[in-house]
């Protein structure tokens, strides 16, 4: 009952201080100890997964909307959120009606209705040291929890096919932009980050190359310091030059033939 | 008369048939002979520009409206066009009054509240032979036609920051897809691609490393013949593998270690 009376209030709120016809979806990629997963809700009274989303507030900026709804699924606030498509086909929910999933809320028909019609949805995705975030389910949902990325279920609506574009998105951008910083320990070793790129990637990389590839960017300083610790030889430990990181996430290393 | 009749019947389709809050904007650059150009409209009876665009039926695919609006301004349908950002700020017409640039095409002042409120923009754009389109305005513009790249003034709500974006991404894309087809005559030379590489990204490459670059890519096939004509030695004539270009754009050149 309490359940009832709180989605009826939070269903209004949405009618009347929400944009209509716009949503957004979250890929929150979690990293962790050489680990690739993906944040998922399970739909209320189901076994249906499908990823967190929000909606936008009348007077509030797209980017706030989105940054509003990863905080209020993972606790976590200062993450760097990537825009990486909208999705705006007609029919976004091939695998399960729209309309049956949303009945599972017991919402009333005729809020139904309003519900059940169609949103152009713009996708976001984060990566997070997901050690530090604290799932947190909705009310239309039971469940929030990590899944790995190569054990992910059929999902509810599109949402399959967010999670393979964030993915590839995410791929590409190390083509152009460095990543790292806020997902590995602040002193770190060359095969710390070289684990990242081949967990991100899904493949092993040559050692020499990657190496050579990471000093020639100038966002590494090498410390006088070596890992301890280990049966071999200690590695250098690194950290990332903060200014000529930013520079170069702004510049992007472009082809420049 | 016969325009405001128009306008009117304009207005009662885009209240029933159309998304309400979400809108879109094509930044179309055209490319011709070295030179990178952009279509834009200017507005009923101001000297304002802007970009065009176009919003989205109830029953159709959101990439489907884009077509149809690029369409609509330039004729040409068999354009690949690229989604790039969606724009959601609630403040995207800082420059000048959204009611004030309304109220120029006469609408009465209850539809122009309407008409005012606040829209999420999702921007494509699209790389065309220009001298192939033909600019054409809609019922809310006097003028349509193209602009040089470094020569936009001043445009109406957010289109600078759009065709700043769309620009960013373009050059972007050469890192990682083959650019050419469509835009090149079916047999060009080395130095042909090269410009059209230099135009974009507005700098000069080197012709050794450029040359060596585009081979290792496995999707130019050199022919027999040369060029003539010219005073200096003939250059080779390219043309595309079809399929390893397709591929190329399929796979993405990544960065791999």
């Amino acid at each position: 009952m309490e359940y009832q009376k709180e989605l009826k209030r939070l269903i209004f709120d949405l009618k009347t201080n929400y944009l209509p016809s716009v949503s957004i979806d979250l890929v929150i990629f979690g990293f962790h100890d050489g680990q690739l997963k993906v944040l998922l809700l399970r739909w209320k009274t189901t076994d249906k997964w499908c990823l967190p989303g929000g909606r936008i507030r009348h007077e509030e900026n797209m980017e706030a909307a989105a940054y509003r709804s990863l905080r209020e699924r993972t606790g976590l606030s200062e993450i760097f959120l990537q825009q990486f498509h909208t999705f705006g086909d007609v029919d976004r929910y091939t695998h399960f009606s729209r309309h049956d999933t949303l009945s599972k809320l017991g919402l009333p028909e005729e809020d139904l209705k309003e519900f059940a019609s169609r949103d152009v949805s713009v996708g976001y995705y984060a990566l997070v040291e997901f050690a530090g975030a604290t799932p947190t389910p909705d009310l239309f949902t039971d469940e929030c929890c990590w899944w790995d990325i190569d054990q992910i279920p059929l999902l509810l609506f599109d949402h399959n096919d967010m999670i393979t574009l964030a993915l590839k998105t995410l791929r590409r951008q190390l083509s152009y932009q460095p990543i790292g910083y806020n997902l590995l320990p602040d002193k770190f070793t060359m095969p710390d980050l070289q684990q990242l790129y081949e967990t991100i990637l899904g493949q092993s990389l040559d050692r020499r190359n990657f190496q050579k590839r990471m000093l020639g960017y100038g966002i590494l300083e090498r410390l006088e310091e070596r890992k301890t610790g280990g049966a071999h030889k200690a590695p250098y430990l690194y950290r990332f030059n903060k200014e000529n990181y930013e520079k170069a996430l702004r510049d992007e290393i472009l082809f420049v033939g």
